[in-house]
Order: structure tokens, then C-alpha cells, then sequence
């Protein structure tokens, strides 16, 4: 019986009858409507494969799935057999195509296309098409049947299966290959496919997609690439789990590892900065939010499916368009109910990270009770995310107001622009934005962690150590890394604090180092905004310029300046947000500080020219802490500045060993704050106590906070 | 009778009684009324005078008289003694302060303050505080009334006319003091105050309001300091015309100069990107837009004074507030009428400059019907712009989908940021901003116009030589400047050209320079986006980088990256309105093209790191042609890239002489235009005949545009 994908004869006509009741429903459908009769008036072309992402036939034969994608909806919902007629009419021309041609001319890979460049897109092509084929295949001749099975899908699903590795393997483009074989297996009623898609080539469930719902996501629903492919990762889980649900309930794919659908997708809307945009930690383009057309998919799926979660419908309400599918129609019409919709609420929350949820993870410490006011600290100690992972053990990332405070690089790529190597993954990508420097975490002797070797990086994971959000003026997260460098141990504590003493709640980094032998340490933070004021004595670089190093990301860094440490360093700059930030930084006068710029080393214009700045210190055992404090306002509407300087004066290390660590922040009025830190113990209830000659300290649990007033 | 400002006996009455009629009165209202209230709660400061603007005692002066003034409208309009007495209770403080200070701490300049570093402050202070007292003047005891006089109100006034130049200066800062002494007599029965304020201390009509009305404004309204101090001096202009109409209505003064402050306020709005930001040419901060409370003052009495211009209530309506007089209740009612309101339209415009109307101007070319569509491009021919000018002859701004494309660099500030040299201009707006590098315009011999010298470039300014917007799709305007430059005459003509061979209008520049002896001649464009593609071989400076030159300007220029012409250059980016850019350029092989980054000397970073790319050329006559055409989109969200290669793929120089310039453009089909100019004969039926040896070519009127299919 067809449709049987993500549509059903059943829902068919339940959206035929209902499809313009509700607002978002009937908006989306006319506006694809509007589409799809525009693209039908007009010529139609299947261009031999010829150019790379961005490129005419690339982007021209990603057009031609979508088109025939929406045109099997509109016929099922119109049955207008125009709809059918212009399916028909493009299948034939690949029909004839596809048989002809050989590797895609632009393959540079190990999984070379035949119509694209690479499998990952002839995937997606027919994850596409087999919908639209689904959707008029009762209409279709059984000859024109037999030639599209013949010359296009199965050859097509067998050359993927051909690619065993890839079909067999645990990561995106293996969820993309098995769901387009699977789907086409259930249009054409072989169950083989449906079989080897389930549990790979040998039926022996060490691939395909059962096993990458239970490897490819930790139990908290954390994907190990990050958030930008989990985006990207979902589209094909939630549509092959749509249409097994609708083909075979008795797997109960939704309930899987309990419901691990649902958990990915909460977990993915967590990672979101106020604007949706998603934290890009490792390969990860900033340009992608929650409005990517796979959230819109994943979201009305899992509203219909699962428990009817309101936090899902604010979401759906920003998109501003539903899929068409009876999902669709499930959250149009609870939308329309609605007079108003709660704003999306995000939360503090943590990630455990690997399929046992024991490989470290990630922490998001959040301030604020609505979108314009939340502050967000993302602690990321998660193992290496695959081929996209980088080099960033320890690292952080803060927003605040909306905008990116301290940035992560993101990926260095121009997604589908041909001018830009192909659209691919720019030659910058791994000499900068993968190494450790690109990151706001410890660099040890130049050198990347791990050597910047994936093999030896994803062998490994940090450990946490704390995380508390039960008091949420007091938030913090501790985690330790001991392989990135043999014989260093790195261990960084973040919290994120909001005493009545500022208006913001201010972020306290506090970075361990030991080891037995001298390192040379470098600490950057990627701040985001215009310079302001820095307190610290330095030589500008402003009259000639070269870069930081040579290599292991180095090599992309001027130095804009260069300074000696005073005791504590002080660094203000205002955020396009208009708030004013502090970074003030604990550095003795052996400490070097550098201010950097993005861009050295960059002949084709590559990087975008941002900046940092640079805490350099020679050791064995290394000490740095940082205060970020976020204050005042320049308001050029209205005309007046509040508080451009910072209320934090100093930062005091009062104690300091391998067991406890004990923080003073003093602001300019003498008030601040003290932090207890116990390294290696974190019991709750333990009681600690330290005399350091001049002072005695006892305090209960890991972290203590003390107000000083 | 009190008040008799802004708000009068009988408007007050009316404002009582509908105040709560209309959303966007009510809510202004209630914002206010409730910032008051808050205010009132807290204990009252009126500090010594000590800092520079963005510190604490000048932004703390700023607060007060702000707040004098919204308590003297509440007092008013709720008739509540506790916001007379909370003015009251400030005055008694100013009373006491104010005849103790002498010149303020930090005033570096010829106009100090008292209460701030700079008079002009102070003005509006006296500007605010007038209206307060104003507003409470028959509540006060007559005791007090003398105080206030006495001890501030009169001797501020005399301080301020002491100030003889200033006061009598047609300028911005005249028209403030002028305002503040006026108002000051209006509310004191003072008219000796009123009639120096109108016509100058020596009351011969060379100084004062009528005067400033007079030479401040071109007969089109334009401003010649540009838009940006243009909205600043809109302020008292409005606020003294309305209270002049109120008592002394013989003036007639919105009718003066032919309505010329309606006038101005429409240049104004038109002056403006989609977002509503103003032009940023000569001394202007970028972040100002139409949403400053200057504009909300002046489109609620423009509104309310003349024709009710229904242009101006879509302005009203984002503004989301009115002015708290009658005005303010005229246009909320307007707009609580309305069930939509239109579109805000801007239009293609000229405005001459100079109280003639004859020096130079300002044209504005623009296509499109909506604010998504709308290409903007600003040519500026005008005259210097007194002390805020900048060397800047035959510059051009574009503007395209509500983003700058190529743009004008604006002022080296940080208003109110005390750490960058006080919040006033700092030294690079002199060294960099002002010169004419910083600008897309030919500068010769590495010196700037005038050779930077203003008391030259005051007495010189641009001619226009063509102008013309009959034709939607091929509007252009041309001018040329003589005395910039000695024995240089620089001639430069731009279109937008909305051909049906582009999806998008294309500008086309066409930049002449002729001069009896050789000269270097440079032509900048300082395009925003990131460098997707360059087809001319360079040499990057990626590993070491140096300035572009020692003084002028050239010193703040990094060179990035050093090329040799090779016929047409071509440089594509991507805008942050995610369309693609292609500049192309004329340029033979003795032409060199430098890439260059806005930041070299500048150790105190007070400089934005933006990029242009320059063309140098050593010659006596030179040609150089330009085209940018905007193309395709990059869409991150859906995944795709349209047209990421322009279709223009030649530029040819036809013919050039002292008296035509043939050009042709030409695409990657072979279809294009050709442009056919008259360089010296306006006249619009001429019908000119050149023959080049290999063709003949034959048009009428000074630019003829063709296309070839």
C-alpha cells in the first residue's frame, strides 16, 4: 500500500480534509505549492555531473530531489496528476542518466558520487526521491516501475552497499547510506534492504541503524560530533524512524533506548545560543541555527510522537513552517489553539559524552530567566567527536546578551561555495581551526593535544570532576585531562557566579597545570568585541607584523602586541551587544601576554580576522585564573554610557597545591568573593582545612563561596 | 502664563483628558511616569564636575537634566507636587554648586563648560532644565524663582554670551546656545534673551536662529554637515521653533525659508540606510539611526505642524514612542486609527548644498520597491561640511539589501566611552578618517584633497555636471572637482543600471583624472564581506605585513597583498546580506593592485579592522572603470548557493578624450551594454558623432546607454 513512508493512505486524507484549518499547515503547503507549480512551468534539466558543491549540476541535481520531494506530497495531497506527470517525466531523464555515468569527475574521496562528488549527497538525493516515488507509485505504469527499480534505485542502493565500510559505519554519512536503503527497500517491498539497513551488510547488527541508535548517542542524547552534525545526523534518524514506525511498529523504534529520538532532540535545542544558533564546537559553521529545515522535521515528529511538549511548540511557532506530513498538521493545529506560546526555555544542563555516557561531556551553565538577560557558559570536555573533532580539551565558550562573548573558530569553510575549494572543507580547517591554539584552552609547547593525531586523540577523554547547578547564582563544572600532553595534567574549573556585588553574573576560570618537568604553557581567549582599555605595559606590533609560530595553527596568528604580566592583567572590550566585558587575568611579570589577530599564513583570504588574547607562562606547575565581567552599557540611541569600567580590581591566589586551590576576587570597593577549590577530593561533605601560615581556611565540599562584604 | 514652552495651558488641559486615548501616547507615558517614579525612590546626586563625557559625573549631569525634564511633564500632566518637588529639590542643589565651579576640570578647548568639559552640553542641560522649570514656574515660590535666575539661569546665559563667537557661529553648536538663552527669555519674560537668540548678540541678524535657519540648510534642506550632526542640530531647531510658534506666532517660523525645517527633516529621513541608519559620511558614528530621540521630536512636530504626511507615520510607529506634548498625542492618535500603515518610502533624490543651493550636493540613486530590495548609492559632490568634513570629493556609499557594500568609514569615536580619549574624537579620526584614503575616491600623489587642509577645502566645492532618475533603470549623476587637487581635475560619473540582463541593478563608476604633468593617482574601495574570489595574480603579505605609506592616511593601512593589472580585475565577496559582490575594474598592467586591512599604527586599537582594495596608477590623464554587479545567494539555512560567479565578464574602453568616454560592459554570453558619455555638454538633445577609426558610434545627449543582445 503506498504512500507507506512519511505519509500514509490514512493521514493523506486526514490532511486533505484539514489542510487549511490551520494557519502554519495551510501557509506552508500553499507556499510549496506556489513552488512547485512555478518550477513545473519551467524547463526541466538533468545535467551530467560535472561540478563540486556550489556548482551548477551540484546544486542542480539538489533542486531536482527536492522538487520531485514536494511534488509527491502535492500529489498525494491534490491528486493533481500534473504533480505526478512532472516525477515521472524527471525519473526518466535519470533513468537514462544514471546507468550511464561512471565516478563523479570532482571525487577526491574515498566515497566518491555518481551524481555528486561525494555518496553523502547521492544519499540525501535518494532519501528524496524514493519519497516522491513512494508517493506515486500506485499512479506509475508497472513498466516505468520496473525501469526506475532497474536503472536508478537499486543499482544505486547497491553501489552504497558496495561502499561496505561506509554502509557499515558508525557516524552520519552511515545513518544517510542505511536510511536510504531502507526506505527504498520499504517502497519496493524488499526486505533485504530493510534487513542490511537495520544491521549492515552481515546482518550481524555491528553496523547499520539499529547499532548507530545505540552507539552514535550518549544516553543523555548527546552526539558526539556536536551539535552542527547532530543537526545534520537527525534529519535521516527521525525519517527512517517516521517511517518504520509506519511500516514496522512492532520494532517500536521511537521507545528505543528509552527514547533516545526524543532525548537527541532535546539535546540538540539545549546547544543553542538565544538566536538558535548552535554552539559550533568542533567542524561547525556559525551561519546554522534551529531554523535548518531538519529541526523542523525533528520537531514535529517528536511533538506528535511523544508526549505533546509544549517547549517544542515556541520552536515550531519561529519556523514559521511544519513538514507535510500529518505531524505537520498534529502541531499546526496546536499552535492554532494557542493564544500565546512560552518562550523557548533553556536551561542548565549537562551531556555525558560516548555511547556509555562515560567519556567526559558537556556542561551548560546558564543565568537568566528570559532570552535578552541569559548568560551561557559552555564547558566542553567531551571525547573527540570523530572527523570532525578538534582539539580542544578543556575549552570554553561564553555568551551573553545574545551575543558571543568568547567565541569558538567554528569551521573554517565556505559550505557549498565553489570558488572556495569546492565548497569542501578549506586546506584552514586543519592547520587552524582544528588545533588546540584555535581554541580557549591550555597549549602546551606549540603543540596541538595529542600531537594533533585523531588517532591518538579519540583513544582518550577527559574526566569530570564537578558539576553543580543546584544553586543557580552559583554554578560550576570541574573536569581534568591527563593524556593530551604525556606527563601534564590539565585541570580546569569554571563557575559561573552571581552575587549581588555586580549586576551580571560574572564567569571565574580556574586552569590548572602540573607536570614535573618545564612546559612552556599558552593559555588564548577568543574574546569578541572592540578593545576598549588594557591595563598592562605592551610594545604594539602596529608597525610591522609577523606571525605568533609556525605551525600547529601558529602560523595563522599576528601579533598585534606583546606584554609583560603585572600581577593581574586587565582587558575591556565592548560586544556589538553593547555591554562592556572584563577579562582580567592572574599573571606574573614572567607571564608574556600577546594579542593576537586571525589571518597570518592566509594567502587565499580564508579566515575571518578575529582576535585574541594570549597569557604565555614557562613552568612545571601553572597556575591561571581569570574573572570575566560583564558590566554597564553604551547606548548611542539614547546617547549615555553606564559603567565602562569594571567594579573587579584584583585577583588574589591565596593558596595553591596540588590539593587545594583558594581564590580571592576583590572589587574596587573591597568587597569580592573567596572560592575554595579542593582538587582531588569531591566528596560533598568533606570538611577541608588548610593554614597557610599567614591565614587558616576551612570550608565544607569540593568549591566553597565565601562573600566577602 | 506657564507652561509656554512645549506644553501650554490649554494643550496640558487636552493631554490630561486623552492621555490614555492612544497606545503609543499611554505607553510612552506610563515608561516614563514609571522611570520617574523609580528616580524619585533613590537619593539625588548632583556631583562636582570632574570627567570627561562616559564618566561618571558627566553622564550623571546628563541623567539629571533628563530627569528634570520628564518630572516637569509628569508634574504637569498629573499635577502631582512630589515631581515639582523632586525639580525643586535639584535646582536647590544646582543653586548651590553651580556659582562655586569655575571652568571644568577637563576642558581642553576653546568653549569649556562648567558642568561639562564642552559648552555644548551645558546648552542642553539649560535646554532641558528650562523646560522643567518652566513646567513647575507657578508652583514655585517667588523666592525661589529669583534663586534659580540668579544663581543659575541668568548666569549661565551671560556665560554662555560671553561666548560672543560661539554664540553668534553658524553651527550646530550656535544653534543649541542659541536655543538654551532663547528658552531661557521665553520662560523668564526676558526678551532681550529672545531677541539675541534670534538675531545675535550684536542684534544685527549675522548671528543667531533666523540666521543659522538661513545658512545652515541648502533651499532642499540638506544639512551641510551631513546626516549625522544634521539629526543632532534638528534638535533645538524643533524644540525652539515649536516654542517660538507657541509665543511668538508673528514669526511665522515653520513657514520661514519656504518650510525649510520640514524640508530638512524629510532630507534627513531620506539620508538613510534600510535599517534607518544615516548616511556616516564626515564625521559620523555608525550606530545612529533614526530611532535617536531627535528624530522622535521632529517627526511627531513636522507631523503635527504641516501636512500630516503619512510617510511619516510609519517612522512614528517603529519609533514605538511620541514626544509628551500635544505633537505626540496628535500622531498616536493618527497612528491608533490606522489598521496598517505604508512602508516607509525612500527615493531617489538630489539635494544641493550650500545656503544657495549652489555648492555641490548630495544624490541619491536608488532601486527597488520594498526595503528587502532596495539598492542604495550615494554619490557626494558637496561642499566641505565645516569642522566635521572630510577630504572626501566625489566619494561614493552603496548600499544593497540592507547592508553597506562599499562603504565610508566614518568617525574614529566612542561617544561617551570615557577610556577612548574621553569619549571625543580620537587622534585617527584626524589622521585616518578625515583623510581622503579613508574614502572611495582618487586621491593623487599620496595627499589628501586640499592637502588636508580645511581652510582650502572650505572655499572649493564639486560641480555637478548631470543628474537624471527619469529612468528608473538608468539613473545617473556626474560631477567633477577642479581645486582639490592643483592642475588635476578629477570627473567622475556612476550609474545604476537595472538591465533585464541581471537579476540585480549593477553600478557602473567611470572615474577620469586629467592633469598637464604626471601624477600617482590611488582609488580605494573599502567593500564589507569576506574576499570569496580575486582572478589577479598577487603576492601575499601573509608572513610579514607593512603599512601602505608613512602619512595621510596610508600610514593606518596594512598592505595584505600586492598585484599587477591584468585588464580587468575582478573581486568577488560575500556580504553579510548572504549575496554575492563582483567588483571589476579596469586595469592595464602598469596598474598596481593592493589588498589592504584599516589598523596599521593604531596601537591603541581605537580603529576598526576593515579592508579595502586600492588601484594605483602613475599617468596624466587616467581612465578607470568600474563595475560592481551583486549576484546569487548563499543560504546556510536550506543548504544552497545560487550564482556565485558574476555574469559580467569584461569591461573595454572604447573610446576616451577630453570630451567621450565609450565603454562597454560585457557578459559571459556576450550580451552587455554600452555606455556612451559626453564628458563636456550637458544639453540633453545634442546628438554627438565620434568615429574611432574602426567604428562610428552616435548618440543623443550627454549619456546614452545601449544594450547589446
Amino acid at each position: 500500500m503506498h504512500p507507506n513512508l512519511l505519509l500514509t493512505k490514512k493521514t493523506v486524507e486526514i490532511i486533505r480534509q484539514e489542510k487549511d484549518k490551520y494557519p502554519l499547515f495551510h501557509n506552508t503547503y500553499q507556499k510549496i505549492k506556489n513552488y512547485i507549480d512555478s518550477v513545473i512551468a519551467e524547463p526541466m534539466d538533468v545535467p551530467v555531473p560535472k561540478d563540486a558543491g556550489g556548482g551548477y549540476t551540484h546544486e542542480k541535481h539538489k533542486q531536482n530531489y527536492n522538487e520531485m520531494y514536494y511534488a509527491g506530497i502535492l500529489y498525494q495531497i491534490t491528486q493533481d496528476e500534473k504533480y505526478a506527470v512532472f516525477i515521472r517525466d524527471m525519473l526518466n531523464k535519470y533513468a537514462e542518466l544514471y546507468p550511464k555515468i561512471g565516478q563523479h569527475p570532482q571525487s577526491k574521496i574515498e566515497t566518491p558520487g555518481r551524481l555528486f562528488w561525494q555518496t553523502l549527497n547521492e544519499n540525501v538525493w535518494l532519501v528524496h526521491t524514493i519519497q516522491a516515488y513512494d508517493c506515486i507509485y500506485d499512479w506509475l505504469s508497472p513498466q516505468d516501475r520496473e525501469k526506475y527499480e532497474n536503472n536508478i534505485f537499486n543499482p544505486m542502493c547497491e553501489y552504497f552497499m558496495e561502499h561496505e565500510e561506509e554502509f557499515n559505519r558508525i557516524h552520519n554519512h552511515g545513518t544517510w547510506m542505511v536510511t536510504a536503503v531502507g526506505m527504498t527497500g520499504l517502497v519496493t517491498q524488499n526486505d533485504k534492504y530493510v534487513q542490511y539497513s537495520l544491521y549492515g551488510t552481515h546482518l550481524d547488527g555491528k553496523g547499520g541503524f539499529i547499532k548507530q541508535l545505540d552507539l552514535l548517542f550518549s544516553p543523555d542524547g548527546y552526539y558526539t560530533e556536536g551539535p552542527y552534525y547532530a543537526r545534520y545526523a537527525l534529519w535521516p534518524f527521525f525519517i527512517y524512524a517516521e517511517a518504520l514506525e509506519n511500516n514496522k511498529p512492532e520494532l517500536k523504534i521511537y521507545q528505543y533506548r528509552d527514547s533516545i529520538l526524543k532525548k537527541t532532540l532535546n539535546a540538540l535545542l539545549q546547544q543553542t545560543n538565544t538566536n538558535g544558533a548552535f554552539f559550533p564546537i568542533n567542524d561547525a559553521l556559525k551561519e546554522k541555527t534551529w531554523q535548518s529545515e531538519e529541526l523542523v522535521i525533528a520537531s514535529n515528529l517528536i511533538y506528535y510522537r511523544y508526549d505533546k511538549d509544549d517547549n517544542l511548540l515556541s520552536l515550531v511557532n519561529e519556523h514559521g513552517r511544519v513538514i507535510l506530513s500529518y505531524a505537520g498538521l498534529v502541531v499546526a493545529k496546536a499552535i492554532a489553539k494557542r493564544e500565546s506560546l512560552p518562550e523557548f526555555k533553556w536551561k542548565s544542563i549537562k551531556f555525558s559524552d560516548g555511547a556509555d555516557g562515560k567519556q567526559g561531556g558537556l556542561a551548560i551553565l546558564r543565568w537568566g530567566n528570559n532570552k535578552e538577560e541569559l548568560s551561557t557558559l559552555v564547558f566542553k570536555y567531551a571525547s573527540h567527536g570523530l572527523s570532525h573533532g578538534h582539539y580542544d580539551r578543556l575549552h570554553f565558550l561564553y555568551y551573553d546578551k545574545g551575543s558571543e562573548i568568547i567565541q569558538d573558530y567554528g569551521a573554517a569553510r565556505f559550505l557549498n561555495i565553489d570558488q572556495k575549494f569546492g565548497g569542501r572543507y578549506l586546506p584552514e580547517n586543519k592547520s587552524y581551526a582544528m588545533q588546540t591554539i584555535a581554541h580557549n584552552t591550555i597549549v602546551a609547547d606549540e603543540k596541538s593535544h595529542f600531537d594533533g593525531k585523531r588517532s591518538r586523540a579519540e583513544k582518550f577523554h577527559p574526566e569530570e570532576y564537578l558539576f553543580d547547578i543546584s544553586d543557580a547564582n552559583f554554578q560550576y563544572v570541574s573536569a581534568k585531562e591527563k593524556n593530551a600532553y604525556k606527563g601534564i595534567e590539565l585541570h580546569r574549573t569554571l563557575a559561573l557566579v552571581k552575587s549581588h556585588q555586580h549586576d551580571y553574573p560574572i564567569i571565574v576560570d580556574v586552569f590548572r597545570v602540573n607536570s614535573d618537568t618545564e612546559h612552556q604553557y599558552d593559555l588564548p581567549y577568543y574574546f569578541m568585541g572592540h578593545i576598549i582599555d588594557i591595563n598592562f605595559d605592551y610594545e604594539a606590533y602596529d608597525n610591522q607584523r609577523v606571525p605568533l609560530g609556525k605551525s600547529n595553527g601558529y602560523e595563522h596568528l599576528w601579533v598585534t602586541a606583546k606584554g609583560k604580566g603585572n600581577g593581574v592583567s586587565s582587558l575591556t572590550f565592548l560586544s556589538d551587544n553593547n555591554r562592556f566585558y572584563t577579562l582580567l587575568t592572574t599573571c606574573d611579570n614572567s607571564t608574556d601576554i600577546y594579542l593576537t589577530q586571525i589571518g597570518a599564513n592566509d594567502k587565499n583570504y580564508n579566515l575571518r580576522n578575529e582576535q585574541g588574547i594570549m597569557f604565555r607562562k614557562k613552568a612545571k606547575n601553572h597556575l591561571i585564573v581569570s574573572v570575566i565581567e560583564p558590566h554597564g552599557e553604551f547606548n548611542p540611541t539614547l546617547e549615555y554610557t553606564k559603567n565602562s569600567y569594571a567594579t573587579i580590581s584584583d585577583i588574589k591566589v591565596l593558596y595553591n597545591d596540588g590539593n587545594y586551590t583558594v581564590i580571592e576576587i576583590i572589587n574596587e570597593d573591597k568587597s569580592g568573593i573567596n572560592l575554595f577549590i579542593a582538587n582531588n577530593d569531591p566528596s560533598k561533605n568533606k570538611v577541608h582545612n588548610i593554614n597557610t601560615g599567614n591565614a587558616q581556611y576551612s570550608w565544607k565540599g569540593p568549591i566553597h563561596l565565601k562573600y566577602i562584604n
